[in-house]
């Protein structure tokens, strides 16, 4: 199947599987990945201590803003010395029912060198701009990175 | 802070963390649940046999069919006796970069008796339709249901 465009590949299938176990919980399974459990979420009688979709949702955006920067700081040679970011999505009613009104991201990235603070935040913002999750949907995303220099590895250098 | 709201909550929270280990891969995590290994998919220089944004994206809309036909089915008293269902996600190259352009689920149902194919064929319409995923994305979201009579459990009814 991918042969006729393996010259030049312009799309990209992800599939995914699920099988119903029980009451409110399923399995979610891809091809050679670790299968995951999943559930509706207790606030919509669903289980506790299980991921749902709606937080695979937030989460494919927080992943994806990370992998969009990973993949620009080795572009532009940015060496930086942590990644960590929180995720929040806010499910509201909308005209049509309940809707991913809004996400927000904020990474935490330190950095060697005072001088890598601003390369730093261009490269997430590029990344917030091309992430290829958010331009997928129409909740708003927002990233709010907090930069800081690690000083201790300063001195060690 | 949910004080104020807890007469009618009206928003959903949904929080996510994620910290970088090395490479194209990361440490995904939400409070009480089992961490997943998430990476950037080897197609964009990433690794294999690891969970990415993009089969997560494609993940939350197959999940929340379900789980919104779960929610369906106890309150329209439907039995079935199994679910399953593939989702693919096509992801291409849009105005402004790749994008998610179409998600197709495809649920397989088996009943107790052909009188529950048409009952189940409309809850999954109507799960189509108000999956609240499906309503945060700009992904077109199509559901191809097949649906079966499972004859050997009619025996035994």
């Amino acid at each position: 199947m991918m042969a006729e465009t393996r010259a030049k590949p312009k799309k990209f299938i992800y599939p995914t599987n699920l099988k119903w176990v029980e009451a409110r919980k399923g399995l979610l399974s891809s091809s050679g990945k670790p299968t995951i459990k999943v559930s509706t979420p207790p606030e919509f009688k669903g289980h506790p201590g299980i991921w749902t979709p709606e937080e695979m949702f937030v989460a494919s955006v927080n992943v994806c803003i990370m992998t969009t920067f990973l993949y620009y700081a080795e572009r532009e040679n940015l060496r930086f010395l942590s990644y960590e970011s929180s995720a929040e999505g806010i499910l509201e009613k909308g005209e049509r029912g309940l809707i991913f009104s809004s996400i927000e991201v904020v990474p935490e990235i330190s950095v060697k060198s005072v001088n890598d603070i601003e390369k730093t935040r261009d490269l997430l913002a590029l990344s917030e701009k091309n992430c290829l999750i958010s331009n997928s949907i129409k909740s708003k995303v927002t990233v709010r990175p907090e930069i800081q220099v690690n000083k201790e590895n300063n001195q060690d250098g």
